[in-house]
């Protein structure tokens, strides 16, 4: 992963002002967790039961760790906390767990594995974000590296089965297409939202439709992004996909085209929902909600739509013949 | 025309706050412009060259004025002066005019005519507002009973050919439509948008869609709200829905669908767009400024969207058979 690709997401406080650009804070906590660590790597060893995934459902960042779990077959070896979808000022809570506490870390707040890893920890408090469970801290909040680690160091624990999400020839190729649905898409549609001028805003828009409008092409051909087999790409474009029409299209003002009137993308991200793994890990209710209302600089009154309508998720999609 | 269809529109100020509902203040000036007053009647005559129609193409309610006129081809008696769609605390300025003066008025805001037929005058200044010439004084800001009373009382000077938009005969019906899509749909826009409570949202947005779902029954039947012929009701249904993908969808959460997926009712209101007096009325980037500029309680930032894309507008609709 590129720095450019490692990005802060959904912390509290501020997140648009007049005149301001949005630029992501890039600074993580990079331990890795790999199958066998190297004398003087920042790493630990994978080890079922230790780890705990904090994973919110409404942050496409945790959605992306969520799908790759369940794609793989991680449930049993890596288990999931889960915040709620707002937080306060000091970011995701357990308000939906009995007790407000996390039933494993006992704790209410992720910023207390945080602080447990560095009690003077003053960066983004993010998720997704693996525990330790035996220490109560923070491994990583790395999400980029998170994911890939998941399909590269724990391959002793994936399910009989399981997909390559990141195929060893397809790397180079998957590298680039990812950098660019990380640049002009995921982060695409926040530098819409949190633009605060309308010179940075037009400018971001213009680069969104710019490449939704490639990946329109590229998908025309193709049943998934690297081709007939789905990878890590494709889990990376979806989180940003489901979410668009929800959230992106008015509340963070990607409005050229709702997503189900550009017919590639509406019927590929369909036919995604509709694979065991990833609709089962959307939750609606909650993006909304997360966005709404966490967000009260763009929406001050914090009024969470009804729309959009979302039956149209399973319908056929009629993208099979493509593979 | 009831009371409930009275509205004031788009004065300066808070339009929505956490907690408040939305109502509108609906005290008009009522001086009608008559074909022949009578005796005690607050109305002033009929006179070519006489009036002047201040209306501002942002304002859907000004916009229903400017589309009656054109029908009726009543432009070489009534001139138009036309405020900018933003406005200062004093409400629409003659921003886009040279030196900022109504060219006819001679003044820089639409406030100076209400103060100079009343300068303790204290209620809404909106448009659109009927000002005499001779006197610089504003007769009427009754935006309902306006275009009545230029199908009516103006009949001398329509154009050849002109249509009936208020025919005698479907009155007792008509006004029964136009009520229900004034409440639901002219003003439900603004009662979602406006909404200070979750609760107050949730129910303006039911209502505004189940009349979105009438009007969609209705007009599969037949090609305009009353019939085989345009009506007011038309114009006043039009104004809004012209506005709905590009402002009310999202700067307003009126969010089930956009129109352009309510077929029906996109068909209706391209076949409305495309007709003489209609599109050629309507000006989607004002519309878009005013809207996301004026608004600062729902939009801090005042950035404009660059969506939608508008070019389905002049599509074909296919509404022809129905007539």
């Amino acid at each position: 992963m590129s720095n450019q690709e490692r990005a802060e997401h959904h912390q509290g406080g501020v997140y648009s002002s007049k005149g301001n650009l949005f630029e992501r804070d890039t600074r993580y906590i990079t331990t890795r967790i790999v199958r066998q660590p190297t004398p003087g790597q920042d790493a630990v060893a994978v080890e079922p039961g230790r780890y705990r995934l904090i994973a919110a459902k409404a942050c496409p960042w945790a959605n992306r760790a969520l799908i790759v779990r369940r794609l793989l077959g991680l449930e049993e070896v890596i288990s999931v906390g889960m915040p709620g979808p707002t937080h306060d000022a000091d970011s995701w809570t357990f308000g939906l767990d009995p007790d407000g506490l996390d039933p494993v870390l006992r704790i209410p707040r992720i910023k207390d594995a945080y602080l447990a890893r560095d009690p003077h920890y003053s960066r983004g408090i993010t998720v997704p974000a693996i525990v330790d469970v035996t220490t109560g801290k923070v491994v990583t909040n790395d999400y980029a590296q998170i994911t890939l680690d998941f399909s590269t160091e724990w391959t002793e624990f994936h399910r009989e089965g399981a997909p390559d999400l990141y195929p060893e020839h397809l790397r180079e190729e998957m590298d680039a297409v990812m950098k660019r649905i990380f640049t002009e898409v995921n982060n695409g549609v926040y530098r819409c939202g949190f633009a605060g001028t309308q010179e940075a805003y037009d400018a971001a828009y213009d680069r969104l439709w710019t490449a939704l409008d490639w990946l329109e092409e590229r998908l025309a051909r193709q049943r998934f992004l690297m081709g007939e087999n789905i990878t890590e790409a494709d889990v990376r474009l979806f989180t940003t996909l489901v979410r668009f029409d929800a959230v992106y299209h008015g509340h963070f003002k990607c409005n050229r085209n709702k997503l189900a009137e550009m017919p590639v993308l509406w019927g590929y991200a369909r036919d995604l929902y509709q694979t065991p793994g990833f609709g089962d890990t959307v939750d609606f209710q909650q993006i909304k909600e997360h966005y709404y209302v966490v967000h009260t600089d763009l929406n001050p009154l914090s009024i969470i739509p009804k729309g959009p309508d979302l039956s149209g998720w399973l319908t056929p999609h009629g993208r099979e013949a493509l593979s």
